[in-house]
């Protein structure tokens, strides 16, 4: 039998794996059929021009994979599998469509449980814009890629062993530890590595907490408006929301109800109006949770970055009676792509959380924790910050002067720490949804409440809160930032001369996209 | 004001760190209190015998972490943090003891949901035994460390901007669409990366479908015995477990219930029991479900091993009416450390799973994704399977040669796939969990069923399985399994010598413990 295949030596792949991925393909498309004797290895190296140990090698890795057996003495054949009987010959005559849909509609209907409407945290339009002020997105250029690389390599060299075992659920040691360390100088938090529990980010913790916390009925409070994503976790548990109120001082703890059994806050930088939150309201909080037994959960997502003065330190620090569940990240300031944050808890809350994170997914992956701990107490990570916090304080500081210059009437707020700031646009203006709308089809990403991934309770069109724009700075130079506000300029100054809703704008706007380019 | 600190220029860490700690120590420790002037940095510098850009340099930091201030033109002070007067002298002076006990076992009362048994997949004594046959444990020296390290640092070189960015919480496209080519290629199952959701584990699969399909009171059909971590999961969601029959070919279909929304089943290699189901059991399983409108889960967990003939493929390839969920996983091949797992989902749970997945904790890190994608497209995962099932083909035979000849009356089984085998003890001997204790004060770990991470439905003390040991053999030597076998063969023979107890044996035994060491 002389095989339908062919190699070439100038391909990227070996000539191995060339016949391989060949002779791969005829078994499975059923052009080789089970029981078929293969060429002898020698006649088959001739037939290609290749050596004999190529085939022979080939041949091996077919045998290895199942696919082919060696019948001593008499030589290679195509194994009999049944899936080349009944399966694939099965999955590629599969049943009528009509079938197949009726099965399915009746599995789900029968099966799926309710749905949220998805979770979302990439930016909406990611490469599409020209000049995105996505929220939470710091600036990849300041990632520490070579520290990272060399880290990376020392850890696999240390203790590569590591790679093959399952690790501790609450984290590594080594990591906890830093973390305490990390927590004790910036955030005043007294804690140790036995409190501490790694988790794939902020959003694996709020879920820890409300497999924990939160069943059908229980109350949770959580601030009006919110991180969407911690409003939907809850409310997948069963919850029942209770949307406590915002003002431009941030949660006000009067509002709290004595029946919530949680309190989801956000008292660094409030999200989304990024307001901090002041010590006799943090003071009230705490007493409100002593007072009706409830746990507080404080996500303190961005509070690396604190630009005036000094930050307020963590709720967590004034936390006399051990009830503030504290959230803490890596995606703002090294990148959402580690996926590694941390809790600091409760001493009654460490074994359960620890328990429901090894049934969740047992632990999160070695390599990177081992590396961040070496960042971490090397000192490494305070330097990274320090040269973060001076970037973004000096692009926070122009896109402040740029919207007071270019865009007096829009009022600027929030600015004092984090990677977004807040913008109240004039009462009789444009909504920040139809301003959002305007600038996507120029090219300029910005965001209403809603858009960015936050969740305002009520539906009233007269909300104030309709009004409010949410501008990420972090990930944008000074020049980009320049020429975006520029940008809007003329958007907005265009609609208002015109009159025009961004509804009847988006078509002719649509052709001026992205001048320039 | 002279501080009382010093610098070891031959330490480990620069003399700038070596004044930011100790500084902040004093700090943190209310020994500088708020408002405290720090001496001038020139003088500073002199009392040191450092350079004042040494000391400017500490002073930035600790302005940057907010411990200290700079009053233009006056100096440099400790802030006025307010938690060095609310927050660490409150942490100092906590409420006694009982209070908090108080506090904390009324909340726990009134909010911690019901608890399952803690979830393990750690070995049970780690390092403290000589000889572990611990299930499922690769040989960590297989570990393709070079390839792996020059992967890690070509994807970072190329795109490390993904580690600042929130991924696909589908998973990599790249890896998911050569996890669908190696499936292909090695399970028979046409798929596709749009089908493909790449998890923390198999753990976390498991924990994604019980979020979308079992709530209180679904009745869920498991294999008797199974998989602990499996049925805790489902459990957990409130499902109503129904534990089928399961005899030396695997799962008997005959036993499911009607009623079952879900069968989460083995058949590649029976967990615990090591058994691969036949075709015609295969075929009666899916029509089990078809019949019934219900899911069936295959954990295809270490079907990367087979050494006998070729594997019969997965009961995925055979699925007519895409009703089976499968999950794969990389932990027993590459390993547990770097927690990626696969679902291969009917077209109508890819959205909800991605979904629930997003909601969960966003996506799996992106850098070991990117390298195990190139890992497996360009062949080098199909090169280290061959040569690990090379050697666990080696051992497996050693192992089993071995107990056939030290301890003939005890029946091994399961020994086609995988990386462990089973051992039935003899009917008049002792029982698993006591030769597991006695072998354990002889430092061997060999594991019953319990202790091996699965559950056996029911109590009774008669039941045959009571009688299995299970060996994993992935990740010893063959002079590692001849020794530990001739010491346990010794043991037993001691024991039934003696005729006595595993009780009363522990604590001579103890003492000839580890010998040669």
């Amino acid at each position: 039998m002389q095989l339908a295949i062919g190699v070439d030596p100038g391909a990227g792949r070996s000539l191995q794996h060339q016949v391989v991925e060949q002779i791969r393909g005829l078994i499975l498309d059923g052009r080789l059929a089970p029981g078929t004797r293969m060429p002898a290895s020698r006649v088959l190296a001739d037939d290609l021009g290749v050596s004999r140990n190529t085939i022979l090698g080939a041949f091996a890795r077919l045998v290895a994979e199942g696919l082919l057996e060696t019948r001593e003495p008499v030589g290679t054949f195509v194994a009999p599998h049944p899936w080349l009987e009944v399966g694939l010959s099965a999955a590629s005559v599969p049943p009528p469509d009509s079938v197949m849909d009726r099965c399915r509609s009746l599995r789900l209907d029968r099966r799926l449980k309710a749905r949220t409407p998805p979770h979302r945290v990439q930016a909406p339009c990611g490469d599409a814009l020209e000049f995105d002020f996505w929220v939470g997105r710091p600036d990849a250029a300041l990632f520490p890629l070579r520290s990272w690389r060399s880290l990376l390599s020392r850890m696999l060299q240390a203790s590569s062993r590591q790679l093959s075992e399952y690790g501790d659920p609450q984290g590594l040691l080594s990591l906890r530890a830093a973390i305490a360390e990390h927590l004790g100088a910036t955030r005043a938090i007294a804690t140790d590595a036995s409190r501490i529990v790694v988790t794939n980010g902020i959003q694996e913790g709020l879920n820890l907490v409300a497999r924990l916390l939160v069943e059908q009925g229980v109350e949770v409070a959580v601030e009006n408006p919110c991180y969407r994503g911690a409003s939907q976790v809850f409310a997948q548990h069963g919850a029942e929301l209770y949307p406590a109120t915002v003002d431009r001082s941030g949660l006000d703890p009067a509002s709290l109800p004595a029946t919530a059994a949680l309190a989801y806050v956000t008292p660094s930088h409030q999200y989304p109006l990024g307001s901090s939150l002041t010590l006799a309201r943090r003071k009230a909080l705490l007493e409100w949770a002593e007072s009706c037994q409830a746990y507080i959960v404080e996500d303190d997502y961005d509070s690396d970055f604190h630009y005036d003065g000094s930050p307020l330190p963590a709720l967590k620090s004034l936390d006399r009676n051990d009830q503030v569940i504290y959230l803490g990240t890596f995606s703002k300031s090294l990148g959402a792509g580690l996926r590694i944050g941390y809790m600091v808890l409760p001493a009654e809350l460490c074994g359960p959380v620890r328990d429901a994170k090894a049934l969740l997914n047992n632990c999160q992956p070695w390599l990177e924790q081992a590396a961040l701990a070496a960042f971490l107490a090397e000192g490494d990570y305070a330097e990274c910050l320090r040269r973060q916090r001076q970037v973004y304080t000096a692009r926070r500081n122009h896109l402040c002067a740029g919207l007071r210059h270019l865009l007096p009437s829009w009022q600027v707020e929030g600015s004092g720490g984090g990677m977004h700031v807040v913008v109240y646009l004039p009462e009789d203006g444009p909504d920040a949804e139809t301003v959002e709308a305007l600038a996507r089809e120029n090219g300029i990403g910005v965001y209403s409440i809603d858009s960015g991934n936050a969740r305002l309770f009520g539906s009233e069109t007269s909300d104030p809160l309709r009004k409010v724009l949410l501008f990420g700075y972090a990930s944008l130079t000074e020049a980009d930032v320049s020429a975006a506000l520029l940008r809007l300029r003329q958007v907005v100054d265009g609609s208002a001369r015109a009159g025009v809703t961004a509804a009847s704008c988006c078509g002719p706007a649509a052709s001026s996209r992205r001048p320039g380019t």
